[in-house]
């Protein structure tokens, strides 16, 4: 008997230790679960650009930046309430930058830059880093809002990438309304096609060469407009929308439609939107680069960045900016140029507006 | 005088051992010079590729194995003598792509496949590793050998790509001679297209859907050609020509214009040509993407094209293949299909061409 009641003794204690231990566990456990449900809070953030460029406060009237701050809070917070409400980070990206092709202010959509023959060209790319599924057109002329003709390109088409009266074909069977060109004619962009070209004309007069060096002429290749959310559920998505540059010529396509460039967004790391000299941000790859720059060399959405905008891009010649956002919700808007028009709402709900640097 | 004789004495010991260190030295320093010469002997390579898809040996005729293996060959070679001779990569690359573009065998140049609208649209691409700078055309109509417009756009546009008529505008302005869309007429091609045309039909009629998914229909999305080059003075170029999938529509771009997912050369990694099914690899990014897991996970080229082509690419759903060159001329021929036309030389000037997988 003394053994039986040695060896419940026994037990008790190992077990009562034990329970001991447990609850001692379960209290760290609560704990961790507490802090691993704040940190379990469905994130949401978004991010938008309307063009990076040689963009200063002496050249800007009060009521014009007082615009352009308007149209941007409009289009940050379109976007962020369907992310509060659950909505997705493709339908959050489309729904902002119809705000900004709507809008006259922007290079995309409404206030689209003209070509050299004097129509509007337009461009937009969208991609979903859940599937890394993407859709694209370029040169579009009938198109009001080009980013949803690449959203249709996406999801209701085995394609990519569809250009100009092909991937109208498709937008009319896929229900879209075309609008007369005239839609995109806004008497600003007119007006700086015509100084182009005047400016154009005197330097083939002086000294037989075009002027594309000219900063005056760089300056009018900015203006594109993109967004990058993060939805609830964890999925990124980027899309970028443009009219490309003033005076642009033989059905040039910039880097707005072409996925890796001008758009770029992978759940494994980040989504990306870029506004800038199209050329040189395609031949840096910069959306794509910024996200294999994460993944393979496991640095920061800012990190690279800034390795990608402040010194691959610089190197090559060109200028420009992006604005992303990493799969944790942190939030990049890095540029290398005097400005960029630029909004947020991140994860901490908190907004900012922003045209020049610093 | 006997102190003298000493040092005198000593100071030979000295030098003497001094020399005879030197003089071993001087023949270490040979040997290091000589097989440094032997690594330094500027080494040089080309590989090239004519399609990648349902390549199966019962399918084939001997004498159209042949036919392929002999403009393989003479391709392969025609870039090799050039490289030999001190050209550059850049030449090498579209003068080899140029004979397969004159031939009505792959699907590039003359041999393109045809439109749903009964068209030929041809798409190109090229990058120089030394500079990062970068040509394409897409959706042109008129050119017999696109890659060279492709490369006129890099030399002689401030531009990356321009798209169809603007293309043909510029190629105008540059000198080049328009062809009459009748020069792309192929019986066989031709007839791709309303078998083609037949059964989507009879699948329409079967269960209204579009007949995509098709592996017949499928395959004839194969056929892009592409060669990437090193040449003497360590420069890597990359090129792609295509006539894109038979039965394309809405002006539908690939991958073989779009830089970073056809085409990528860097001379600080390498160069890739892409062939496949170009939805997949614009999403998959590649060949940026090969070109960036050697840059930023410090891999070999074969490990990162493995990585890429026979798991990111089929994770996708996509197939097809590329072919690449590093900074040390190592080649790497990687495809998921069961075939891929494909020769190359390497650096030791052993010529391999291959049809088959194995």
């Amino acid at each position: 008997m003394t053994k039986i009641l040695t060896f419940l003794f026994l037990l008790f204690l190992i077990f009562g230790c034990k329970k001991y231990d447990n609850s001692n566990n379960n209290i760290d456990e609560m704990h961790l679960q507490s802090n691993k449900k704040a940190e379990d809070m469905p994130k949401f953030a978004i991010v938008i650009h309307g063009g990076a460029g040689t963009i200063l406060k002496e050249n800007m009237t009060d009521s014009l930046e007082l615009a352009y701050k308007n149209t941007l809070q409009e289009a940050v917070k379109t976007g962020h309430e369907i992310l509060k409400r659950g909505g997705s980070a493709l339908e959050a990206v489309t729904k902002t930058i119809n705000i900004m092709e709507d809008s006259p202010l922007f290079n995309a959509g409404k206030g689209a830059v003209f070509t050299h023959e004097e129509t509007n060209e337009l461009d937009a790319s969208i991609m979903d880093g859940a599937t890394l599924n993407a859709g694209a057109v370029a040169g579009v002329t009938h198109i009001k809002n080009p980013i949803n003709l690449a959203y249709e390109v996406m999801v209701n088409s085995d394609h990519v990438i569809l250009a100009g009266k092909g991937a109208e074909e498709f937008a009319q069977l896929s229900g879209f309304e075309l609008v007369d060109p005239s839609y995109f004619y806004t008497e600003n962009r007119f007006q700086s096609l015509q100084k182009i070209k005047d400016k154009e004309k005197t330097q083939l007069d002086h000294d037989g060469k075009t002027a594309y060096t000219d900063s005056f002429i760089k300056n009018s290749k900015f203006g594109t407009v993109g967004c990058v959310a993060l939805d609830k559920n964890g999925n990124l998505a980027a899309g970028t929308s443009t009219g490309g540059m003033t005076n642009k010529r033989w059905n040039r396509i910039g880097d707005a439609p072409i996925i890796g460039a001008g758009t770029y967004a992978n759940n494994a790391t980040c989504g990306v939107s870029s506004t800038g000299w199209g050329e040189y941000f395609i031949r840096a790859m910069v959306a794509h680069d910024i996200s294999a720059m994460m993944e393979y060399k496991d640095i920061t959405l800012q990190e690279a960045a800034y390795e990608v905008i402040q010194k691959k891009v610089p190197a090559l010649g060109g200028d420009g900016g992006i604005v992303a956002i990493d799969k944790e919700g942190n939030i990049a808007m890095e540029f290398n140029t005097a400005g960029m028009y630029r909004a947020y709402i991140n994860t901490e709900g908190e907004l900012f507006i922003g045209i020049y640097k610093d």
